[in-house]
């Protein structure tokens, strides 16, 4: 019988060869670390609702969705036609556009804290200038985050990312120092480390549901604590949504855990997949960037770029917008749904050899060892075994036509629909079957 | 009669309204600073071709193109065809994509240093990310810019932008102590700069032609003796090309200058418009990012983000390229006369009143004071009346139906003709007997 590495790359063989031109003139032929994967990634050709077609024709279900952006599915028909329409208007005027009022009217709608918005082009972006805020508005220089937590590639935050995290994550950075960094959901050993530091805290970032960490929710009684300690320190409190906004109901996240952050990052899910950070803030807050009102000596100098509000990912995300706040009585239901039967689903296939951690539409598959029961943190999501998870979902890329990213959280989208689920249950129960032959 | 702000103002009523809804939810209204002119910028609705067109229906001729990255013009019809059909194929894959393969074969044809590429999303994290793999590379922390050079708002290199340059940019930067600048063209304080940081200088960066600091070509002899020094030093020698790269011939202006950097930055034009940054460098030097060779304790990390390699700024980029291609023979001998003529033309009408600056269809007019007779740094730039050239642009604003962003260089794009340098003519020498009047 061929391995699943001989059928993978059997049924890859275009891949293979444009993947071979691909690393002539890429590092390791690709444009984000995590999207390399042994022996080489397929070339995606086109994608439309759940699926990622390669060049091979090969079809696949897809649980990446764009690093979980396209909450709608791939190309989606209405943002597509907006888009599209948009396109003969022009895709990047320089100036102030219209499009980008309508998307921050239904964002600050949406989302309280958002009195006053910035529009950056990436989520980095929008983490480094949130940071940037923080320490001008408090004089202080130290930014807490969470070990495993994701904020993208800013200098200013790239520090206990990956396991071990007393490792840096990076040659060639320079201000380690100003960055300290928590466990997620042990608030005793959190505020501990934040006492340490009280007189240089300039703010605490967390995301609410640990994203490329491993897909673990906090806890409300863990982020009010730090909430209530930065606040009582004059620290900022701020919650990057990113991942989270948008994708369990039509707003953020901290709203029901009754947290009031000084400061929330968006992206992903609010550009319909188009290049979008937002940096939302209280107004108090935001205007220590204004520069008609501050001089060059006591402004914060935050971006935009030269691809800010730019008018295609504004209107692809105010239609994307659009159409959640419509569907919101349904489609949050839809989506949280799947994600629960996928948990319960995975839980039994495997009985207790998996954790499946997450929350609603977001689910990730952990192998733990030596007897853990439970995944709280980072730090737990490390221990677990890798190796395992990447062959069972490499496996269902090249036996069943079912696209994790190997190693990652999977994420639902309006394309999915229950029969996926029971896809993958067919295809999970194979590969079980598989490892006891 | 009525004063120039009064003419703005009632031609521009709706995007005084709309502007004002604007400053409700966005800080200071706008999304990237500079964009921000009083009374309130003119909200746009449309562009095509050379026109920006504004919610009151107004048409301006662009010379500000949105940041100079549309050298074919807004909504070029073959780059719109080809985006419009890669919005049915997906325009955000999360994995990897032929597009991307496609536009770095065309970059490396015409960049030689671009053994190996890697797509960001935007200006500021290519530039960062030179920044991370020059100190990676050497284990040195030092990096050298150019007083006024602007490599976006990364926290690495957000200093010495604005004059006066001995006032921080932004309150809430960490790590300026290791940054330092330098006068462009003035070799010797230059050099005597670098000497007295050569044990800890990673490398230097610099723009050739100094864009956001006023449109100022950097010498050749300037620019062979910083890379001399770097080289000899063992430190990085980098040339940010975002604005420069494809804009004066179909590949960079370095090998002109018979330069050989080690990294270059590409942003701009190499998208088409679309949300893009480029780093390109010496495969010895890239390959310190490749996560598959390197383990966490000897990388570099560098991007992407999510929004890396996306297949529709790579569809743009590559259309854009390919059309510059076709056209190279012709299009930068056009647009070259155009910048010529506007420049000849501008200091025939002002006289001995400006300085023009610039290199081909980049230029700036500058109001020396105190018998300035020359341009060569951004310092000297900064001494010009401001004031001045605000208002020379603000009434063909307001009168002539031309827009420069107030202030800031102006660009040609193949949709120009020689029609508008006479257009320009008119109000220049339309405003200069204005101001004699």
């Amino acid at each position: 019988m061929p391995s699943v590495q001989e059928i993978y790359k059997k049924k890859t063989r275009k891949s293979s060869k444009l993947f071979a031109k691909a690393k002539k003139v890429h590092i390791n032929g690709v444009h984000h670390n995590i999207r390399f994967f042994e022996p080489y990634p397929f070339v995606t050709k086109s994608a439309e609702g759940k699926f990622l077609r390669d060049v091979d024709s090969n079809k696949y279900v897809d649980y990446w969705m764009g690093h979980w952006s396209l909450i709608l599915g791939h190309a989606q028909k209405q943002v597509q036609k907006k888009a599209a329409g948009q396109l003969k208007k022009g895709w990047m005027h320089g100036t102030s556009n219209e499009n980008a009022i309508a998307l921050s009217e239904k964002i600050s709608k949406a989302v309280p804290v958002a009195e006053k918005i910035r529009y950056a082009s990436t989520g980095t972006e929008a983490t480094m200038y949130s940071v940037r805020l923080a320490r001008a508005v408090t004089g202080k220089k130290i930014i807490a985050k969470i070990d495993g937590g994701w904020h993208g590639y800013t200098t200013d935050l790239l520090k206990t990312v990956n396991w071990p995290f007393d490792v840096s994550e990076s040659q060639g950075l320079t201000d380690e120092e100003h960055i300290v960094s928590l466990p997620l959901n042990n608030l005793e050993e959190s505020l501990r480390i934040l006492k340490s530091v009280k007189k240089d805290l300039a703010g605490v970032l967390i995301e609410p549901v640990l994203g490329g960490g491993g897909a673990i929710p906090a806890t409300q009684e863990y982020l009010q604590g730090i909430q209530e300690m930065a606040k009582r320190n004059n620290s900022l409190f701020m919650l990057d949504e990113i991942v989270t906004g948008f994708r369990f109901r039509y707003g953020c996240l901290y709203p029901k855990m009754k947290l009031d952050p000084d400061i929330v990052t968006l992206g992903k899910i609010v550009g319909g997949g188009f290049p979008i950070g937002v940096i939302c803030g209280k107004d108090e807050i935001m205007q220590h960037a204004n520069t008609s009102i501050n001089s060059k000596k006591n402004r914060t100098y935050i971006g935009g770029g030269t691809f800010s509000a730019n008018p295609l990912s504004m209107m692809a995300g105010e239609t994307t917008l659009g159409i959640l706040k419509n569907k919101e009585n349904t489609l949050y239901k839809k989506l949280d749904g799947l994600g629960n039967q996928t948990t319960k689903m995975l839980r039994k296939i495997f009985s207790d050899e998996v954790i499946v951690t997450g929350k609603g539409s977001l689910f990730m598959t952990h192998f733990p060892r030596n007897g853990m029961t439970e995944i709280n943190n980072a730090a737990d999501a490390a221990k677990c075994d890798s190796t395992k998870l990447f062959k069972y979902h490499f496996e269902m890329i090249a036996k069943n036509g079912i696209f994790f990213l190997p190693g990652k959280l999977g994420a639902f989208s309006d394309a999915h629909s229950i029969a996926d689920v029971k896809e993958m249950k067919k295809a999970t129960e194979s590969y079980v079957t598989g490892l006891k032959r």
